[in-house]
């Protein structure tokens, strides 16, 4: 029986995952589940899967996570090193990271340290520490397996191929609630229709940024250093109905697109599989159903978030981390209605205005820029 | 130097593939070229690509050829032996067939029973010999890689997967001309309205095959063959821009598609250079100039042929075979506008109808059979 720890098992991926491994014929074993604050799924997880490990990082929630399952087998414990302690369990065979945010690198980083195969849904992984993961890929001959749609049907289509023979990495994007909204419209928009996506059923936080593209820029960043491509390879392509899930352009002018339902279980059943297939319960694509597939090219202007992302990427060094900070704060002061829409992107420029570029961040210094970040970003917000 | 043969060099795939040839940085020696009836262009090739043989199938025509090439290296062969003999030269890096109708067989099991890797874009080798050229495969250890675009690209899709994986392979077309016309207009097209073609330039053959939706229904009988399926997993998607050249689904539900500007000079360079990837002279797709995918169900009401083909393909034994002569004297009819497009069909319908199934024929019987159901077309248009 393989087995398994599921970082952040709460959250939408978290929940989604464990509903893919009841679903699959082949069994795993749970070792461990971690959940920021939410006591009571994860203690209800942790009796339901008879965990070892469960393991709560807010420190004032684990006494009632302790409470709860006191008549267990299963160990209370709590804190951020104890999330990269479960990550780097010996005799686990994958580690699927779906905790939301910055949070997420040090787990990453331990799992794939300690010779983990992990899975990655926090992309903040990749956009943080990109370059300190990839150093740690190759010392350790770890490897990546990509949750994110976008970056599943890369690797994917890449897996099998010579990378020196990729052209372009079409990443596709929704373009979210307000693709045809006009541009004078979007600072009207409410919260609650930020978060009305179109095709895809997330967690809050990547639902807002799906509406800004800034997860689209996020996710740049990201197949930047999974793929190791330069930005000027890889391009966002707004795609409405989301069916195909990305596409490679090769240098022959041929292109491999992978598609499906928008549903994160098929990328999720397919990193739990790799590389086997098995049935899943995604449904099936009816394409005389869907009857059309749009492309248009992303607007900048409308988006700013998205080409915020790109500078920050190119920029490179402590940028990326950054962007990714003020854009957290930034979120969460949206949800809070403390600002408003268009002043999302307008807050994450102005921090990144403020900020002189660390070239080679190391973790340490990485949470010190993300913790500059967010007080000037909450800052900067009071002045808006 | 690598050493190709290309079959039937003077027509649409055969003077695409030179081109491809020309284009690439990689050198190929033309070992062989051979054509039908057309000296002119055939004599032209030779002396150009300094080949060392050249065969004209018509034997009628070969003083001609001789003449033309008198002052050359080139030796000139008549006759279908002849194509067999430069389909299976030894010291031979790929063979492509290109061949238009069911005279490609028997060249094509040359080239597979010597082990020559074979190129293939004669659709009929598969159609009507399938299961021998596949039996050959398997005792020989050769390979095919095909060169339709279609079935290039489901090849390019599941080489790297597990057979058993395939849930679908779900072919493209582009419904042709005729796909808008109203199904009761049909009986009045003409012979030029069926050869333009939207979106491929191929030979007369092939575009009325695609008018009919005939090609499609060989294409279908040849995926069963090349890949190994099951009809009932093979599906026909009108897709009216060609930009999706076809696709496969896996029990997961996930789909892979190749996608690509419709020229075929993309699958040749594919089949040259395979496993490689070099640039090529197609040109780059602009998804968003092309904006939209369309998708259709085929309606088997108006294009019966396709319904013929997979009631020939699950049938199986000679009806393949049967169906293929038929259509091959129906659109020769039909282009010297002996009988209607809508006849097409009907006649190749009651000469499927006359005919009673061999099982498995061997390759003489193929052969008797294919001219069975010429014959019996001709006797049959007649009475239209």
């Amino acid at each position: 029986m393989k087995k398994i720890v599921i970082l952040g098992s709460t959250g939408s991926i978290g929940t989604q995952t464990l509903q893919v491994i009841e679903f699959l014929t082949q069994k795993w074993e749970i070792t461990a589940l971690t959940a920021n604050k939410n006591v009571d799924l994860l203690a209800k997880q942790a009796k339901k899967y008879n965990v070892k490990f469960a393991v709560i990082r807010d420190e004032s929630l684990a006494l009632r996570l302790k409470k709860q399952l006191k008549d267990t087998n299963t160990e209370v414990l709590t804190g951020n090193r104890n999330l990269e302690y479960v990550a780097s369990l010996s005799d686990t065979d994958l580690v699927v990271n779906a905790i939301v945010g910055a949070a997420g690198l040090k787990p990453s980083i331990a799992a794939l340290k300690s010779g983990n195969l992990l899975g990655l849904a926090n992309k903040e992984s990749m956009v943080i520490g990109g370059r300190i993961i990839n150093k740690i890929i190759k010392s350790n001959d770890s490897e990546i397996l990509p949750i994110d749609s976008e970056h599943n049907a890369i690797f994917q289509i890449i897996k099998d191929h010579n990378k020196k023979d990729i052209k372009k990495i079409l990443i596709t994007a929704s373009g979210g609630p307000f693709l045809k909204l006009p541009i004078e419209k979007l600072q009207d928009v409410t919260v609650k229709e930020a978060l009305n996506h179109p095709n895809w059923d997330m967690g809050n936080k990547i639902t807002i940024d799906s509406a800004t593209m800034m997860n689209k820029g996020l996710e740049v960043i990201e197949a930047h250093w999974l793929f190791e491509q330069p930005y000027a390879k890889i391009k966002a392509v707004i795609h409405p109905e989301s069916i195909i899930h990305s596409m490679v352009e090769f240098k022959d002018n041929a292109i491999s697109a992978e598609m499906g339902v928008s549903d994160m279980r098929l990328p999720i059943q397919n990193v739990l599989t790799y590389p086997n297939r098995y049935k899943s319960s995604v449904k099936e694509l009816d394409l005389y159903n869907v009857g059309k597939l749009n492309f248009l090219r992303p607007d900048l202007d409308k988006f700013p978030a998205l080409k915020l992302a790109y500078e920050a990427g190119k920029e490179g060094g402590s940028f990326p981390a950054v962007l990714n900070a003020a854009n957290e704060v930034a979120v969460s002061l949206f949800l809070q209605k403390e600002i408003s829409y268009v002043q999302i992107p307008q807050l994450i420029e102005n921090v990144m205005n403020k900020h002189k570029k660390i070239t080679n961040p190391e973790v340490s210094e990485l949470f010190s820029i993300d913790k500059w970040s967010r007080d000037i970003a909450r800052e900067v917000a009071k002045c808006l």
